[in-house]
């Protein structure tokens, strides 16, 4: 009697969010999500109202996460070049932490209703806007060279988020591992001292 | 009569290609492509075997452009570093010469049936060595540092590929200039000289 287990919603908003990052939020159908739970596609409608709010759910889950990792980072007493670091480390720990909610965070959010989508973005857009204070501050101090502000903002993110594209949790490095050496290359360069 | 218009195999293309990347491979119909083209599914038929074949021309059709493009250079005399800057500058041409068919060829290429997605997949394998041998060489001769040279390709090809997400035609840069201020970024890092 499959359809009378128990469900809890977070197990909806698990199956969802592997789904959404395999396959893509528009190709996931509503019985998908509930065929993968064992649950008649009515039942699951007891969890959820509709596709677009569990895409909602868990886009903000994810955004609230990332802002709750990051807070107290820049919060804090650090100096400017280790409050990216640990910015830089704290992301690629939430990254990590749950690969299918990365991916869904990075390429499905464009598939929310319009009011949400904008919704959304203007997250997205501030939290761009505390890593770009960042490396403003880095620059201002002179830690950093005179870079291309936003364009670097770009690449920190786009590095750190593309992760959830090769991460593996067997494979060889940890996730902290992994931000140091993101950080490493990203403050240092490719280029040896002095060649 | 839209139906009699006589389209050529590259508008049909073009049209998957736009689709694929703002719906997602999974999400797209036969219908829906011929739906832009004004065209009955059936005719489309006359154009294409199936959507798989679609995504196959598409994304076998990107790599010859990475692969065609690339090779002069890596061919050339040049020095190993200006090989890697004008590898990153042919792959963001590449990239922003027609931003669908990147999306496409970075997200929507697992779709692809069993033994077809293996097939890319050793294509993209086979491009990946071509960046981390100029990676491993600019190390053996010092002018690199001793970085992970694996994770060093991994951050270069993330940070090209990833372009398509944000570049816009009508934005203030033109490729060459992202490709040179990528590519200082990534070779010299965000550090001020000396800080």
């Amino acid at each position: 009697m499959p359809d009378t287990t128990v469900h809890r919603r977070d197990d909806v908003i698990a199956a969802a969010e592997r789904l959404f990052a395999e396959r893509g939020f528009q190709a996931t159908s509503v019985r998908d999500i509930a065929e993968v739970l064992h649950l008649q596609p009515g039942s699951l409608y007891a969890h959820i109202e509709s596709k677009d709010d569990l895409l909602w759910d868990i886009v903000t889950a994810a955004a609230d996460r990332f802002f709750a990792a990051v807070q107290p980072v820049v919060d804090s007493d650090l100096v400017t070049t280790e409050k990216l670091r640990r910015l830089i480390t704290a992301h690629v720990g939430v990254v990590t932490s749950n690969l299918s909610a990365a991916a869904v965070y990075s390429t499905e959010w464009r598939h929310l209703e319009d009011q949400r989508c904008r919704q959304f973005a203007g997250r997205r857009d501030e939290y761009e806007a505390i890593v770009r204070g960042l490396v403003h501050a880095c620059i201002r101090q002179g830690v950093f060279a005179a870079v291309d502000e936003k364009f670097a903002t770009l690449l920190i993110l786009s590095s750190i988020n593309w992760i959830y594209q090769w991460y593996s949790p067997d494979g060889p490095m940890t996730p902290e591992e992994i931000a140091r050496k993101l950080t490493d290359m990203l403050f240092n360069g490719l280029r040896r001292a002095g060649a």
